[in-house]
């Protein structure tokens, strides 16, 4: 189903991009007011199509930044680097590009497909191929399913542009790609996997850009009713509350151009039950009272606890209140074959896979 | 000139790479060994062409192995990096090559063009833009004098093959590629820059390859002899002998990708009378007593003593014997532009160049 995606659509979708985020994707306040400033620049409106409206043999690309949220709201974006990635890949397989795909619906990478979409003068898919955000580049649903993730462009701020043509597996691609991010300051503008029209329908995760609107117009609603948002928000992906609680420790580094580390909750009233989650980007894994209550790839949300606002892991800070959602992962995150490459143990957590009831849609 | 590069010409070629090299440049018993292996595989010689002899409008290449000497004697190369790297760019643009150029002279990567010119059927032009080895992408004359390294390609031991399509600046192109060769181990496969004949014609230093034969059939004849080949060798580079002495100290840490550190030598004789080197994969500063003697761009080279066998940066220990020989630079690279870029500040060093009289060809 076609739409237009216009400027009252920016506030409630940047909202639920933030909240799949589940940490990661980056700082969506940047990403939405960078998204307003190209919607009200060129026309007002971009267009959003279903995976089945691209041709088979038509060309579609992911764009998004690799890097770590922690640079998101630091070093900001020049603004052209993914026109610049989708040109030289276009110019070097010598085919025009007939859709913008998103890489990962959470974070801020949930908006820029549409910003990217407005300046190359083409239509989004609705979709992706996490459901959410992952560190990694081998982790979506293209890869784990055996599509080569090359040829791929990676740009920077000053207009530099590199195609890797040939790679023999997407953890080299991601080692490479990481390596390069790190040099060019923590952040890099991403366009991969390059696929056929045919090949991102079998693949993708659809309809995720409106189960991020309807994300956030429900916290908008509730907001409104001057309602806590979190159980309504929780329902939108099938999820439940893990727990409401004030943030009493957070530790966080930047290293190897990913943001690592692990938080702690107190619950309100009892000092003794607490929340710890450890993150990479993301939130992984969650012990309530050293008992695990949640693990990746299914989403452990922070968002604020009377506002509903997402709080990226870049964000994460002593003293607020908040209320963690637990959601169940997309089905086609949970499939063995998945779980390999998104499952705990890709993590370095020696722990099983505790799925939550449902799936995220 | 035209002629016939064959296996008898093998050892000298390698001798004399080796002492251009001035410490890096890849270990050239490894490189040697690989070209003679190949050329008794692919019909037994290649082709050594003029500059002149390539078209205006062809298009021709730089290959090389980028990393540091002290890598290139550990991490052997698959073998077909260079051809993988070579096919990438041809297909990227879309145009055949005339023939392989040299990135440096120096060390094994003197050698390795003529490996890819019998890899892909392509003569090979006499020179290269260094007339030496230099540690940094940006170091040579053809990005001195302002052509755009790119389109450039890296490939790995795994056939897998990054193209840097569009760079804003040499020093970019060193600072990620650098990255990536870290990631790929310590060492890749570069094929830059890409050139047009015209531009090739007017950069290159000429005859370089004929000139590291002659140093090489110099120090055969004089080992024949049974004399010390140090001042015959010197002489065919129009230079000097430095010093003759034993070395006594090596600091060398293999750090960011670089060989890099610091020799001491004692004189025979007189205990007091020291040669000091820094090197950063090559020889930069000499200090006699305390006084500099010779500076980058320069050429300082250590050989055995006795057999005048290149010493690379890999193979420093103490204890050995050895001569050091000065060598002027080429003058393309004694231009203020150059020295910029290849002068003693280039390195970190706050002291002048201090050209050693006359010009190396």
């Amino acid at each position: 189903m076609q739409r237009n995606f216009t400027l009252s659509d920016s506030l409630p979708f940047a909202i639920g991009c933030g909240i799949l985020g589940t940490g990661g994707g980056g700082n969506t306040y940047i990403g939405r007011t960078w998204l307003e400033s190209e919607l009200r620049k060129r026309g007002g409106s971009v267009r959003i199509i279903d995976a089945d409206q691209v041709p088979d043999d038509g060309y579609v690309c992911c764009i998004g930044t690799m890097g770590a949220p922690t640079v998101s709201n630091e070093k900001l974006q020049q603004g052209d680097e993914f026109v610049i990635a989708m040109r030289a890949l276009e110019e070097h397989i010598g085919q025009p590009l007939s859709a913008v795909l998103c890489g990962e619906i959470g974070g801020a990478n949930g908006i820029k497909p549409l910003i990217c979409g407005l300046q190359m003068g083409l239509p989004v898919v609705d979709g992706d191929p996490m459901g959410r955000a992952f560190p990694e580049l081998q982790m979506d649903t293209y890869a784990i399913n055996g599509l080569s993730l090359c040829p791929m462009a990676l740009s920077d701020a000053h207009g530099n542009v590199m195609i890797f043509d040939k790679m023999d597996s997407p953890y080299r691609v991601e080692a490479y790609a990481r390596a390069l991010t790190i040099e060019m300051g923590g952040s890099a503008a991403l366009a991969m996997p390059l696929l056929r029209g045919r090949d991102m329908k079998a693949n993708i995760i659809r309809d995720t850009m409106t189960l991020a609107q309807r994300i956030g117009d429900v916290v908008l609603a509730e907001r409104k009713r001057g309602e806590e948002p979190a159980e309504a928000v929780a329902a939108v992906g099938n999820g439940h509350v893990l727990f409401r609680g004030k943030i009493v420790d957070v530790e966080r580094r930047t290293v190897k151009g990913f943001a690592r580390g692990k938080l702690k909750l107190v619950g309100f009233g009892d000092p003794n039950d607490t929340l710890e989650i450890a993150f990479q980007n993301e939130n992984l894994i969650a012990w309530r009272n050293d008992e695990i209550v949640a693990t990746v790839p299914d989403l452990i949300c922070i968002i604020g606890l009377e506002d509903g606002e997402p709080i990226g892991t870049e964000l994460l800070r002593y003293g607020l209140r908040v209320a963690v959602l637990g959601m169940p992962a997309p089905k086609e995150l949970k499939t063995a074959r998945a779980l390999n490459v998104v499952g705990p143990k890709a993590f370095g957590y020696d722990v099983p896979f505790l799925p939550m009831a449902g799936d995220l849609l």
